[in-house]
């Protein structure tokens, strides 16, 4: 397929007198612009597809909302909604909701009134806020699963996956990080590693964080090894809190995983590079991402919908924080 | 100040309720409808400053281009332009370039289409795209410091203070870890580094790596030891690949920082939460951010302009990868 630099070349102009071509902004001499028109004619040239399509009807729009940006989970779910409405001629209109109310309202209201042909929220406020009343298409992405549409990762089974690992791995007492009560996936996550401990034969603590902040993970692992320092397994909330758990264990002098082994949830990028790299649950962040973007442009574009509630599974990535099971299953 | 909550409890509806008045969108009673209204006149309710503005005349949109946002850098600098243009009123179309021309194209016509008062793009084709005849304000961030406005660290002076901490806290066989080619900041911050290095007493090696890759990092990493068993300083050519020079040094059984000192660039979140925490060159990310939105917001509202090239300082973040100066100095 041709590129602008081959429209360029063919064209013997540059690259940015070929934009101001196809922008139609700046000057360009009127045998320049036919010269270029011809080579992106017999060039076959569009930007893609989408850009064909674009020059014809306009882009349309996509609300975003998320969270937090800041959060390392958030950028690779954003990425996979962006590369597949990109991909299908919409583009994204994005917001942080910090998780509050009177913000994701406010981005709700600019989104309808620039016209979104959907929106995608990351939100806990599915329940009180009037997503279903705005009559355009909406899908609720990785937080709340209680919408008409959307799209999340088993969290719950991660739990379970969490537990049941590193007790076959040979921790005997476990403390478990329980993340914020307003976030459901990690209440899911929570609750599914509570059950498999619930019926193991080891010895487990709770601690509650209140938030995933990179600032209050390291007080939380302090806290975690003042209370509780004979725990030879941790359950974190999530793979920044892992971070500063094994941050915390090398500090002390403790050997992992053979002193303390430790899990993670999400699986973000810079997991495989901390020391010892982190055995997590990964959720499909840039799949879900997609899925959540598809469900979407399906109802505006009133495709047939096979499932309303797509829930991806999770995997446990083993990496170097937990034992080798040939040694201690 | 009155928020939504504030309202539905006077009002004695829901939250979803009020949304509802407000988004008039779904059904409302009529009475329900003149009794939220009223909570609003009575509390004198509006989301905020923005909201209110929003609803007189609408919200106005600016573009955002970034290489990829699921590079740890790029969220802090989304964030602080989000912040600093829904402070005042704006809304944020947001795209990553992939550092692909054909790409980047796209976006701003995409941007130009749907009306953007202005664009902020952290680009690497500042020179071969034709932002300047756009007709519309536009701000260079992080990546080109040529354009008419731009907002950037000081990379080369970085370098600079990279170079001399590391010598000064003792290393006397260094590598430096050279960033893409095609990053501008990246060769900034090598110059600086260089310079000093050239003038210093010390033996040292160039490695050039050729993305910020998370998957590419670790080879590198593996790399650089391997040519370079008896470097006792690295300079990384950002905090990515400085995660993972210090998990292959601690896979290698190396003392850190008494066999190999270790500086970065950038300080993303995580840099604290590794272990040993990295010292690294901090580059105000969210604050580039927030300048880069004023210098456009001042231009789209034809506001004077002190300058139109801000240079932000960088600072060097002592943390656990360097020698304490009192034993080296």
């Amino acid at each position: 397929m041709a590129t602008i630099k081959d429209v360029a070349k063919a064209a013997e102009v540059s690259v940015a007198t070929v934009s101001r071509v196809l922008n139609k902004t700046g000057y360009v001499h009127e045998d320049t612009r036919k010269r270029v028109e011809t080579a992106i004619k017999e060039l076959n040239y569009s930007p893609n597809e989408v850009a064909r399509s674009l020059y014809k009807r306009g882009s349309k729009l996509i609300g975003l909302l998320l969270p937090d940006i800041t959060n390392p989970f958030f950028p690779e779910l954003a990425r996979g909604v962006e590369d597949e409405v990109q991909k299908q001629g919409y583009r994204l209109l994005f917001g942080n909701s910090d998780e509050n109310i009177d913000k994701e309202l406010e981005y709700i209201h600019t989104f309808v009134q620039n016209h979104v042909a959907g929106i995608i929220s990351a939100t806990d406020q599915a329940g009180k806020l009037n997503y279903q009343h705005l009559k355009i298409p909406s899908v609720f992405l990785d937080r709340a699963s209680d919408g008409e549409f959307s799209v999340y990762a088993d969290g719950k089974e991660g739990g379970r996956i969490a537990a049941r690992e590193i007790v076959q791995r040979g921790s005997r007492k476990i403390t478990v990080l329980k993340g914020p009560v307003h976030v459901q996936p990690a209440q899911d996550r929570f609750q599914g590693a509570l059950e498999v401990l619930g019926e193991s034969n080891v010895d487990f603590h709770v601690m509650t964080t209140s938030s995933f902040s990179f600032q209050e993970a390291k007080q939380w692992a302090e806290e975690l090894f003042t209370k509780y320092p004979e725990a030879d397994g941790v359950i974190a909330s999530n793979d920044i809190t892992a971070a500063a758990v094994i941050h915390e264990a090398s500090r002390l002098g403790k050997m992992i995983p053979e002193d303390v082994q430790i899990i993670g949830f999400d699986d973000i990028p810079l997991s495989s590079l901390l020391f010892p790299s982190l055995s997590t649950i990964r959720q499909p962040a840039y799949d879900m991402g997609r899925e959540a973007a598809k469900l979407l442009l399906s109802q505006i574009a009133n495709k047939p919908i096979e499932s309303q509630h797509i829930k991806l599974p999770v995997t446990f990535i083993e990496r170097n924080t937990t034992r080798k099971v040939d040694n201690n299953g």
